[in-house]
């Protein structure tokens, strides 16, 4: 039979239902010494985990102006966000950090240290900031990108930004400008209910 | 056909073969508009991607002592270990670490702040461990762990640990108990090569 290619790309979706190692229909129940419901095989006992994703980024500052890129891609399409993606096999979260500012703004920049670690369960992801320096005006949007803009700190367009893990970020970055001292900050997204 | 359930069950290996969507054989290449090579399949057009997991875990520490769990699993068999295991779907890292703890050593803890953050990309792996406070002596072990037990700071069984990023968290620990602040620390597994 010939396999004809087809005319669009979609990502693996997170149901699972056939086996990766040889192809049979999944069973979904829990594996021998587990306590959780996985997608198993029957056929050749491949047990198919599924774990939380992580998201890299970065603070791109210039002096008092922060580097935005305006989303060309679904989901949030046009929004402003703070260059960032999912992080690759191989890779640390610094390396896909600077890799990312790379591909969605084409900035040069020196990675400075890690900012913000936000864990958003509802997402099934974690997201790490790093600051960084951008040691040029030069910008090179790449194809995820519409454009990308330096902002001042007051001209930041809070109502148009793209996730709340941006979102909050800039606001601690915006915060702690005024004091000059950069801690690291951990929080969760959406914020525990109080008990 | 009648489908026998197997004698063992192993993780999904890295390498996949069959579509998770439709069970026709993948093709590795680079799928348009990205930059790296991924599992595709031509017939349906999942793209079947791979990221990096997290593990998480605890420096569980009562008075002067702290609680190590001995593996009852490969890899590390028989080593000293500190409760981490990997992050699960829908849980936030503490959450997750706090659960490992339930499981590995059966103790009642108070969970601290965040303390280590450890990239290490050769395992494609980020790890997270976090202060806790035991509240009980009592600890129950779980399937995972031959033996817990307490240990003073002086008596950790360097050379027989599990992993560099459990000897190196307890040596940030050990380190910082001597002023008894304790900053949150991120670093490279393996350390890189100075340029």
């Amino acid at each position: 039979m010939t396999s004809q290619a087809p005319t669009f790309y979609f990502p693996a979706p997170r149901a699972q239902k056939f086996c990766s190692s040889c192809g049979t229909p999944l069973t979904r129940r829990i594996p021998p010494e587990d306590n959780r419901v996985r997608d198993v095989c029957d056929q050749c006992g491949a047990v198919h985990y599924q774990n939380p994703r992580n998201v890299v980024g970065v603070v791109p500052v210039r002096g008092d102006r922060v580097l935005l890129c305006k989303r060309a891609i679904e989901p949030r399409y046009g929004k402003w966000t703070l260059p960032a993606g999912f992080m690759e096999l191989g890779e640390t979260t610094a390396q896909g950090a600077a890799r990312e500012t790379q591909e969605e703004a084409g900035a040069q920049i020196e990675l400075g240290k890690l900012y913000t670690i936000i864990d958003v369960p509802q997402a099934e992801q974690v997201h790490f900031f790093y600051l960084a320096k951008v040691t040029s005006e030069d910008l090179y949007p790449g194809p995820e990108s519409i454009d990308a803009a330096f902002f001042k700190l007051e001209d930041i367009p809070w109502s148009e930004l793209s996730f709340r893990t941006v979102s909050t970020t800039l606001r601690h970055y915006v915060e702690d400008a005024k004091t000059g001292n950069f801690p690291i900050h951990y929080y969760e997204i959406p914020e525990p209910e109080a008990k």
